[in-house]
């Protein structure tokens, strides 16, 4: 078999974004501290990135795209002076200048300037657009964003602070959002009633840090503190910390179950679980529904590499380090313009192939999306001569999209959708495959009480979908273009 | 006498803008003309630059920081497909990044998209961005354009066509604009009852253009059709061109003279009057006024050569081109670091000494702003060897500021504020100084009908200037972060 | 204990450079199979690359400072056409603008073109080069390179063929050198007599492919054929591949062994022994000579991690990936400008506190140089609450600097040079530490008889250093400024 | 008619070089004064540029393609300390990356460093350099100027002196050169025996500089002393300056006429002639030999202008600037990649049409190459309304190619050799064309004693040209490509 050049380009999923912010007490800058928190933060979005400080009120920023050490230097640190600063990355996606969706957004209304950091997905974002455009609102980007900086600035000015308009804002929206709101004075850090996306709060001496995960905090020196609750409000100011939790009914805590498997880095800790023992766990629990006899446990680097660490433990089967990962290719692979056929090149992952050699290999994976990486492995594997191939994936099957702020596409693209298990394992031409069983997921988590949104499994969504919003499913922000009337 | 390094970068005057709309007929690429035209408007803005273009009301568009050849090239071009198009040069300013300034500024609103292209600047814009805000409405720019679409997003609520809202708008905004407009479905030039800035009218085929100078028109061969009248909406739509007049009641036409004198290229035509001849019959005047014996007349490039030009003709005086300019210095001379001395540089600008020794010279200049380049342009020459200098000055003395989108700064900085005639003569070193006196102004354009705002030189403003907009004035846009409340 | 901003900047040893060449039968093209193959030896070298290709003897090639992505593009790629290639990737140092030294250098002689990819260090390059200037030449780069050209085109001319010069020029030079030469018509892959560098051949369909490591032939999709054997000659041409081996007497093979111990990538296989296979045995060996009780083998990635397998798998320790790397910082990290103090930010690497607290964890590092960084592991474990910390080192106490192609610094720097084992240890904080005996080196390849060059650990130099090497040992070539004569 | 898009592309001679040097009293900076040099020398070359300091025979340099202003900033100047310096403007030429090929090129030979800037073309660099391969010279650039480097280290082993080995080398070359060379102790200015290239000497305080054109001198506040005259050697070091003047036979003095007409600037002073006098003088003759009723004279911009200004003194027809240049269109004009037909599209010259209407113009333009522009022009003005176009050209017809450092193409591409004066005038379209007569020449510099070489018009070449350089005549140096031998 002849493979395509950019066989290993991992068909992968992404998170849609991460934030970071932090209110000085003085003993740290808050630009460079965005910038380490934001490397640290890279792995939830490669797009663009973005710094927002306040300096007594007077905003100042600079957002651009690419990887935070491509748009940042010394240089443009050193002018970003200020008290506190919200800074956000953002997912990369294929195509068009997009500028105007880096975040954070910061804008002036009535009462000053905002500034908008913002992970997560509105659900009902389309409906609220549509409502403010009828009362004369104009619109310069095509993310959800905008559409809450709006509600709060219109709510701002029933209520008598900026807390209380975030907190009446959080009536009107739906959906996931981790939410930094820079005002004058104040930053504030919000977590949707669900708890989709995560949000932590650290501290460094006085300063207030939050960080959409814990190993951002290590990275500026900061201590967890705890995670932002679902539906809490939490505000700093010169006078310290206050939390707020406004009435939002019986709404189920639901954290992105991926966040475990996939999104977050291996050394975060979220809602009290660590990242890293939830993989190894995911790992043990296929160990024992799925066992076989082997020669070696193989992780496919990176997101693998725990749960076969997990796999090893529980099995015995001997972990090795049998595919190695190129960590210089990045977004910017080329590929041959001519057509070129080249044999089985591996460019971005290749296998040890004496150590697989007559082998029996179990390989780990976390996820099966469209089907496109998962016989590639194999391949890869049977051609460096491994005797027997069992594909073992850290997650259930992908029955179901996402609204709530990650890519997982429709249906009709999803291989498990289409396919049962059976001939998903024939077409991956693994010897074996056995995937995470949803059941499971509870214990991946070692049973925390923590509850989570597994709707991508299960199609058992803990917040509403607008008919819109199910039509509009889209990556990076609403279906504007669908949207444009023709003015007469 | 010694100078400092940076003797002959001019002080000069700065328009704020310039503008350029095409509505094809498929005969002329829309990106492409924009370009042209764009090019042929560079001297009025080059801090930023954009071109957007609507291809069945999907809106692509670039934009960035600097000049035209440096924003744009083959691939972005090529890029930006479609039926119609608007586009924009802004001026140079020092200092931070501003990209969010650049335009056209483009949005969607209630009925679509909309993509604003405006020259000019409003007297009344604080105030109705307060209003604005008041209701709830975010400002992500400092930019006054960005109030004229809001205007137009809530007046198009109360009408019936996007015209209708532009015509709306006029009455409500006040202050200088030259706009373009562009609906999903329409181009909309508008030019604000006093006519403050310039617009003209031109056809390629049956494509119509609109820009701030006809040489721009030349640029993309389109042919010179007619000036956009002051308080005119001129409408093009697929059933082609048509008029609105709304009544603003009675209106001084007051196109800023400083056009003829000093923004506008020599090879445009405004309002029916040559740039040329005009400054040609400036230079006239002058020798008539203030004759002088002498051995030749000498422009200070650019804009001083076409005075110089009539001076020789009408004084007999032969033309010599005895100062030189470097063309390959731009925005980005540097300077050392080290604050060593250095003699007399003529960097910028170099005279031709051994045409200037022991003569008589006449040197004509456009204006004298602050008075800081008209003594080093008198030593220079003295330098040189010239016996005799005698400066002419192709306008009337700087005594007001102007409100209306040039950066004439405020009184205290402006020579002719604090010094008499006599005065500057002896700080400028020169052997005599004429200004061209301001019931000059009308014989400059050749007696023709056309009324214009001389407000500059007279303090005679033909809109009303508001209270916070006489504080605010300010280069490049609102008084915005005084403006900075702090929320609680 | 305070840790500076940029602890983990891991002090590391760098390789001089990778070489990557190809002459091809058509079914592959050169250009587009270097980048690859330059993309897979990007470890080698991240100052600066370049391709150079010929096209029936006219050369064309593109170099440039960067990493291959950075330095590449389709656009690039494709304007490289031709039939063969050399190509080369070089180590990252700091400072000035040095693209002069980038390779393949390409320059004429008396018989047409020639261009050289070279990896190693000459050690006699100053003595030739003042030589050569006593009669006349003039040198344009500081690197020992430029001399090899130098003699092969003076050799050129008392012989028949350019291999006949290249086999002169290995009379003449000494030292390392992996050597790729294109003259016209021919491809050429020289490895020094000693074989210090590795370099290896690949086949794809009838092309021949040469790479430093074999890691890069999978990634061009070649086959792996051989190694080019120390003192040997290989040369390609449209009669296909023929091999020279000059007698040099009896020359000691001496393969740098620090390409196993940290230089190679895992997945490469030299002079028949495999890198992963290696530094797992290096790992073993440790749990064997310096075995402890406790909870964990963790490996510093990514160099560690091999070895720690090794040592987890010999030991019975389970093996935990306890320390997280961020892949996304790169050469480019930013320190703030600011001497404020940060607490112990864990930028670079960060471990996984909930899984160290409390635990005895064996820690495995591939070397130690100065000293600097084995502390700051340890602390860092400490600090996330490691009850007891035992580092392991996979090779031998450093003694003696290398003149042979790596940054292995003078004895000054070296810390074992300047304390015992206990000092060391009691330095690094560290509960107990174990060094690779360096009699376990052979055993650490498998017994296999590969004949190695262990100068780094002994001070046993296979090669002859001269006087003005010994003094002249440097970054980055020569010591060239030292050697400005003051013409008079 | 109809114009091709990019019609105003004036098809333009090139010199090929500008050259600046500089030995410091230490009361300027030898890096900035460069910069100032060069720009004032960009005209003369866009290509490239670059600058050599050299501090206490430490030699650092920065060069790369592109405009002075895009090569150099703040930061690079700065870190180029020194006590003198050299530097270099190339011409641009379309296509490849030739940074090889900028200047000054450094290289270090027996007595340390040599740095060398040069202006002009060697008529004997292929034979020399074919000597030197056969010696086993390598070469690393398509330059002549590496073969004068050569040739100076060569000599210098024979003599006791840099300036000595520069002196035998003026013995071997043969053609034009105006040659900085920078040793580590001395700055050396020299003029080959004809004088083809000018070359001027000036003075700051007690620093000696050294520039292509008196302009430059200015640009960096130094006062002119005198030309450096032809087979002239000017020594500068800390003893202060000194001259040599070899005997070369008896060689006709024969600075290229072109410098006047076309390539120096207008407020150069050259071998005691003024340029701008030069080119009214220019205009006056024509004035007197072609003779002609008409209402205005326009010079084409920018180098029409001066004899214009001549040619309306002599005759007394009013001078007009009827034509505007866009001075922002540079090198990077984009045409458009569709091939849309435009109509005649004025972007890079425009005429002033209510100007042109009806009326008789003299229009006067430097030179006519390969006839591409002329009717452009005519075209263009006869567009715009002129009555009548009367060509006037500033100097006699193109007969024959330049070998001496300027691109005049081979006779196949001049009009003048493959038509009569007649047809030109019938192809221009003019009423009337006249060329300045070959025998007014010396008349146009004002029958100064300046002894001149007009070898394109005439094909008097006063040095011999070799035949391989009859045959490489080409842009860029020598015709390397084509030079490739097969090696076997």
């Amino acid at each position: 078999m002849e493979f395509s050049f950019d066989n290993f380009a991992k068909e992968g999923l992404h998170e849609e974004c991460g934030v970071f912010g932090i209110f000085s007490d003085g003993t740290i800058n808050p630009a460079y501290a965005c910038y380490n928190g934001l490397l640290a933060l890279q792995h939830r979005g490669q797009e663009s990135c973005g710094i927002a400080v306040s300096d007594e009120g007077v905003i100042d920023y600079h957002k651009d795209m690419g990887l935070v050490t491509e748009v940042f230097n010394n240089k443009i640190l050193d002018s970003l002076n200020g008290q506190m600063a919200v800074s956000h990355v953002r997912y990369s996606t294929a195509g068009g200048s997009v500028l105007e969706n880096a975040q954070p957004l910061v804008m002036r209304y009535v009462k000053g300037t905002l500034s908008i950091a913002h992970n997560g997905n509105l659900t009902n974002a389309l409906e609220i657009r549509r409502g403010l455009e009828q009362r004369g609102a104009i619109f310069q980007t095509t993310i959800d964003s905008e559409v809450i900086c709006y509600v709060i600035a219109r709510e701002r000015l029933k209520c008598h602070s900026v807390e209380d308009a975030v907190a009446r804002t959080m009536q009107v929206i739906e959906g996931a959002y981790s939410l930094l709101v820079m005002s004058p004075r104040k930053l504030i850090a919000v977590r949707d009633p669900h708890g989709f996306r995560p949000l932590c709060m650290g501290k460094y001496n006085d300063s207030y840090v939050f960080a959409s995960e814990s190993a951002a905090l290590d990275a500026c020196g900061a201590e967890f503190v705890r995670d932002v609750e679902p539906g809490e409000i939490v505000i700093v100011d010169q006078n310290g910390v206050r939390s707020m939790k406004p009435d939002f009914g019986d709404k189920k805590k639901a954290l992105c179950i991926f966040e475990y498997i996939y999104f977050a880095r291996s050394d975060s800790f979220i809602d009290g679980v660590s990242v890293y023992e939830a993989r190894k766990q995911a790992g043990r629990i296929l160990a024992r529904k799925y066992p076989v006899e082997a020669d070696m446990v193989v992780g496919v680097p990176e997101s693998g590499i725990d749960a076969a660490i997990g796999y090893s433990e529980e099995s015995g089967i001997p972990y090795e380090k049998a595919i190695v990962k190129n960590s210089y290719i990045g977004r910017t692979f080329i590929k041959p313009s001519q057509k070129e056929r080249m044999k089985s090149v591996k460019i971005k992952l290749n296998p040890i192939a004496d150590k697989i050699k007559g082998k029996r290999v179990v390989i780990i994976d976390d996820s099966i999306v469209r089907g496109t990486t998962v016989d590639r492995i194999v391949t890869m594997l049977k051609e460096a001569g491994a005797k027997e191939v069992h594909m073992r994936i850290s997650s259930p099957p992908f029955m179901w999209p996402c609204y709530y702020g990650t890519d997982i596409p429709s249906r009709g693209e999803l291989i498990a959708c289409n396919h049962t298990i059976e001939e998903i394992t024939k077409l991956s031409k693994a010897d074996s495959l056995g995937y995470l069983p949803v059941e499971s997921l509870r214990e991946m988590i070692h049973n925390a009480p923590v509850g989570f949104c597994d709707g991508c499994f299960t199609g058992n969504y803990p917040a509403p979908i607008t008919k819109e919003t199910f039509k509009g499913k889209e990556r990076g922000g609403m279906n504007f273009d669908e949207n444009n009337k023709k003015d007469n």
